[in-house]
């Protein structure tokens, strides 16, 4: 139980899980989380999702509910469109969406676009506004790595471009579902060989489609350990991601946002790249985000 | 049923299906083909599978059984090693394999290995000695469109090297398993659209993971019609072969071996680099490899 009543909602909420947190200002006093991500839901399942997490949390004089993520999307419980590029991170822009529960005022956070190359996100840009809110000034670029890797060029407090990799989306389908399943460990790890990997797919990338069959073959073969062949694979995607973002990171400050074992690995390539990066937290990024939503109310 | 009782059966065992042909010296009498593919096959359960669907062929005083592709890998019926390249492709090797029945005699054609970079095949090999055997003397590249692409490097009779890319499979796994699912229709073409997305990842192959992503997004932005995204996706990932076997088919004669469907939009693709394709039908080569490997017992 929240020993003091909280002010408002924060809500994270994503494709495939929904996070709470009962605020007081910027101070969040509790979290909580369910699975009740969008990829489960229809548009009328969306309000009691929230009720039965965060219904509590609410009392009878209703309570500002600020929302981030694909809660926005086509999909999701409202569509919010998307605030196109150059522009600050939409924060001060939450839309007020409707409830059947009177006490339920529910704010989202718009997404972002851009026209060419066509990108969109959802959810990042709260991330971005919390980064920018506590690092007041800050020029350069931000790499929010994730199922769909993002490299967001910041200038003057706006987004001036973004690009998106599928680096995380093609990590699980390899990993999991491909003829590489059976060569690839769940968890483990070999620092040598991610860094060997990184550089073969930094420096040769259009050999990517033939360098994740080597890693099969080099289990048949010689019998490649499945956590080096994890490493490997992790090194290959993100060398193909850094290859194909080096326009975005080269020669530029760097800021990091994601959770530590996400964070990491694009951490240590763009130091094997001789660029330094910024570590922030992606939690507490979203949370700084949606509390600079919740006061622009 | 057989009108005129066969000498031999040939049968080519992949991951996803089992099929047989009752064959006259180098006629094949009839076809059968049944879902009895490794994926679903423990190693007992080979040989009745083989029964259910051939039985009838075989006579009280027995029959040569000639098999190949990935029945001699280790999830296989029996394991056959590899034999290293270079060497012709060895279906005059074939591997003379125990069954209960006594009236089966069963042979398996083996699989090739290259052991730097590490690469393997099974089944492959019996196709290219197929497309040697129709076209004596003949030198270059060979290029296997499917799963897992090969491009063969051919000289004198033998395999010199080889080289395998994942591209059919992360067509697959992208088109119904990720996020690009939602965007990508699941028949229909587009050939401008798929030349244009080649010539994009042939020429900055290492955008590719940005590329991918930017199908989806073009969809949400801009309605983009799910056939022309898959013909998109498809030139994406070409392309991206294309990048990485550049040194295998730059300037040489190069065959496509596979089935009309497969088959094509490589022979585009590489009619669209200036490099005229032989057309070869993959069925027809397996059983033309059979057949020398039969002739070799």
């Amino acid at each position: 139980m929240v020993q003091v009543a909280p002010d408002w909602i924060a809500v994270d909420w994503g494709t495939s899980r929904l996070r709470v947190w009962a605020m007081q200002g910027a101070t969040a006093r509790e979290q909580r989380q369910s699975e009740d991500g969008l990829t489960g839901l229809t548009p009328d399942a969306f309000e009691p999702a929230l009720l039965r997490l965060a219904g509590d949390w609410i009392g009878p004089d209703g309570m500002d509910i600020v929302a981030c993520g694909m809660v926005g999307a086509r999909q999701g419980w409202h569509e919010v469109p998307y605030v196109a590029v150059p522009t600050a991170p939409p924060v001060a822009a939450a839309v007020r969406s409707p409830a059947i529960d009177t006490r339920v005022r529910l704010w989202i956070v718009p997404g972002m676009k851009q026209a060419s190359p066509p990108d969109v996100m959802r959810g990042e840009e709260t991330q971005i506004a919390g980064f920018l809110a506590l690092n007041k000034g800050w020029d350069g670029v931000i790499c929010l790595p994730g199922t769909h890797t993002k490299w967001v060029h910041v200038s003057a407090g706006e987004v001036v471009s973004f690009q998106t990799a599928l680096t995380g989306e093609l990590f699980a389908l390899l990993a999991r579902h491909s003829t590489l399943r059976h060569s690839i460990a769940e968890t483990g790890w070999d620092e040598d060989a991610f860094a060997a990997a990184l550089d073969q797919a930094r420096s040769r990338p259009e050999r990517l489609a033939a360098a994740l069959f080597a890693l099969r073959a080099d289990d048949l073969l010689n019998g490649c350990p499945p956590d080096t062949a994890r490493a490997r694979l992790s090194g290959l995607l993100i060398g193909a991601d850094l290859a194909a973002s080096r326009a975005y990171w080269l020669g530029q400050q760097v800021a990091v946002i994601g959770a530590s074992e996400t964070a990491a690995p694009y951490v240590r390539a763009l130091q094997l790249q001789g660029v330094p990066a910024t570590v922030a937290d992606g939690d507490r990024m979203t949370l700084a985000g949606l509390t600079a939503a919740h006061r622009a109310l």
